[in-house]
């Protein structure tokens, strides 16, 4: 018989059942070869005193694993192993490598070996990252006193049930007024397709645009992760120029003579990790061009609410006649980076076929969270909330600029940005990033090293630098700790 | 000059202030071709006298036209629609189609024409759904007092920001915890990706696992979104018998002999559509069988849940030697379907690399959400919700069952489930679905017509009737109204 006095192993104290602990360490007795197909098992009353647990215990532990087709009861003789268990072989000694985890054992394709990984900025102190939000100023309590009202709400526990993949009518509503109203854009709900962030949205029209082999224009500096996007879906990238004014589109023209082009994906406002706004007479003249030649324009419009200076400009969107334009937008940065909710427009069957794809990957939003933001636009707290953050950001947008002029002239270049939530920021070649990094972050500053802004063509010294998530005196703070390590 | 006292349209009481509103109307003039290039404008004294607004405002809208690139001034001449802006070609009447919406201009590919379309729910009244939780038993304000803990911590903000693509550590803790605890199945965080519900899981899976062309064999019956997902990737389905053990290892082993297979999709516990558990005996052998032919499976578990007559089975993951498996489930179906939390189990690489697919799909997932979760596990309310529910979808399922025994054998043939939510009742040949569907609908009962669970081999009578959403008194009813409809 088999040492089953160390080999059962029991928790008197947890919330497991004794019997239920019993037969799963018989389980594992047999799968991992320690008890034989057809082995018999000790009887009820040698077991029960050699692991000092009542008889009872132990029978019903039996009739479990013959309940779940591991052991079966032979008449007069005893509790057996199933007999027609396939034998597992021995477990080989696995080869260690790198790390102590063994390999998985079967055949797939690892896409990301060398990709970008984003990293968590929930547990950083002071950073100056890549142009996001500050969360301190999110109105949490407004949206919880939504959830609240929603779930005390006599059919509010339905939002709690399977919803449109299209998202929140509610919701969807909501935002055709509000970017009817802000950006001119005259949209229906059918138009609109709720999406988790800007990332979804750019996805979702890369797999329906884009096929292997396809041309798919981009800036030569340009987001990286939209990149992989269409990297991902086996389309060529065809870099087109971006100067002061945006993408190059007469360059755009000339390429265009020559080669099929299935979709232009352009950042109008403010491109990335540049900055630049897109001139209008370029919007004007990418429109014509896409009717001409029937590409999709992918209009990636996230930082559109965050413009300081003048009215932002109306997005291509807003003045394609021709159903041209994929307009994808964002909440994410204005409201909570991680509370996911943002949008694509589009022509009504494109729409409808990103839906059907969305239901695919993830089949729907959280319905809960959309409801509560569709209240949060019709009571008027979402714009409130980014009047409020705009003029706060814009007071650090000039604060950080400031101390940049004054301070950091003789190593970094860089335009004051008429909008976003950061300064691209050109340094001396004499600066390495990545030691400025790592130095940086050994004082408790966290600061990228530019990688995320490189691709095989773009390789300057230079680094996006987010003002907004840091109130005026962490951007003293974080600039004091710079200016020290360079 | 223009009619502009017609052709200006102003909200006095709107939000967007005046001059906004006119700068708006000049651009739509401009776009849609009104005001062609190097136009005049009226000066602003005739123009303020004309829409009845302070001359101030309409030099404040000019400005703005100026700033952002519409118009320019000219000294001493006045202000004219800036002359190099591309002109626009006039729209052409568009010809209408089925719908009034002209079609995109583009090309681009819908996969989807003829796929199933999920429904929403969240408006219907009395439904035998295809087998939902009931979310009035959801417990909310548990949630919600979360939610409320979280954001009053001193931290509780920085969830709010980017962070980590696989989940929340907090949460991932917890899962491991918990699947060790349920199903015997010992994981580390490393080796967990927080998912958008199964579907995610199921998505991402054959994203990385299959490529155009690959084998993926699946049930002659199965649950049609992964079909979709696995034919989305270009992989051909290769369909195995199931039987009342589940599905038929020796037919795949057969198979294996001749055909190079990629990955083997199942759902063991309970198969869908027809509610059938796979046999430990099967369990093994096809463990046995990954590993000399080196597949994956991919165990889509989750029903594990919701098992009522004895323990659930263990799962093939927590047996798994080898890292064959990739193991799926979900807390939608045990928590609420709209709240999307799922996981993804495999060797940390699998994992890894599904979480860098993931984050160009949606970068992560709503962590606040992923946190409350976390503690909702830790503090045992998740547990005890189970439990509950579990209790009460018992007493549905008899109360269910014995109607049907006793109301319905003449037209319906079932078995009563072991677990899950639903009950798969096959309908004599004389019932039409779609009709009885169809009537139902008419009298307030809605109830699917089977084609969900129709593939190009299974073409059933039959339905998934679920009994866990509904309240005895509901069961009743909506069985009622159904059987005057027969």
């Amino acid at each position: 018989m088999l040492p089953y006095k160390s080999l059962i192993q029991l928790k008197r104290n947890s919330a497991i059942a004794l019997h239920i602990q019993i037969c799963n360490n018989f389980i594992t007795l047999i799968t991992n070869g320690t008890l034989q197909p057809t082995g018999i098992l000790p009887s009820s009353r040698v077991l029960a005193d050699l692991i000092s647990v009542n008889r009872k215990t132990v029978k019903l532990a039996y009739e479990e694993l013959i309940s779940q087709g591991w052991a079966e009861s032979v008449e007069r003789k005893g509790i057996f192993v199933f007999s027609s268990l396939p034998v597992l072989p021995e477990i080989e000694s696995i080869p260690v490598t790198g790390d102590s985890e063994p390999k998985e054992s079967f055949l797939w394709t690892n896409h990301f070996q060398n990709t970008h990984r984003s990293e968590s900025y929930q547990k950083l102190i002071l950073t100056i990252d890549d142009g996001f939000p500050d969360v301190r100023l999110t109105p949490v309590d407004q949206l919880m006193r939504e959830y609240r009202s929603i779930s005390k709400r006599f059919y509010g526990k339905n939002f709690l049930k399977y919803g449109d993949s299209k998202g929140s009518e509610h919701l969807r509503t909501a935002l055709a007024f509000y970017l009817g109203n802000t950006r001119g854009l005259v949209v229906s709900p059918e138009n609109i397709l709720i999406t988790k962030g800007s990332q979804m949205g750019i996805y979702l029209s890369a797999q329906l645009l884009l096929q292997s082999s396809d041309n798919i224009a981009v800036g030569v500096s340009n987001y990286a992760s939209a990149d992989e996007i269409f990297k991902y879906s086996g389309a060529n990238l065809l870099r087109i120029p971006i100067d002061d004014r945006g993408m190059d589109v007469d360059h755009l023209e000339q390429m265009l003579e020559h080669k099929k082009i299935k979709a232009v994906y352009i950042i109008p406002h403010h491109h990335f990790p540049t900055t630049v706004t897109m001139s209008m007479e370029r919007r004007l003249k990418l429109l014509k061009l896409a009717r001409e030649y029937r590409f999709a324009i992918i209009e990636d419009d996230y930082d559109f609410d965050f413009h300081y200076n003048n009215k932002p400009y109306v997005p291509l969107a807003s003045i394609d006649h021709n159903h041209n334009v994929i307009y994808i937008g964002s909440i994410t940065k204005t409201f909570a980076p991680a509370l996911r909710i943002g949008f694509m427009i589009g022509p009504s069957a494109f729409v409808e076929a990103a839906s059907s794809l969305r239901q695919l990957i993830d089949r729907q939003g959280d319905s809960l969270l959309e409801e509560a933001f569709a209240s949060l636009f019709e009571n008027g707290e979402m714009e409130r909330h980014f009047r409020k953050s705009l003029k706060i950001y814009e007071k650090r947008r000039n604060l950080f600029c400031e101390i940049l002029q004054s301070n950091f002239s003789d190593v970094i270049a860089f335009k004051v940005p008429e909008g976003g939530l950061a300064v691209w920021a050109v340094f001396d070649d004499k600066v390495n990033l990545a030691q400025l990094s790592e130095n940086a972050s050994k004082q408790g500053l966290h600061i990228l090293d530019g990688s995320f802004y490189k691709n095989e063509v773009f390789s300057p010294n230079a680094l996006r630098m987010g003002f907004a998530s840091l109130n005026e005196s962490e951007i003293q703070q974080a600039l004091e700790v710079l200016r020290r390590n360079l």
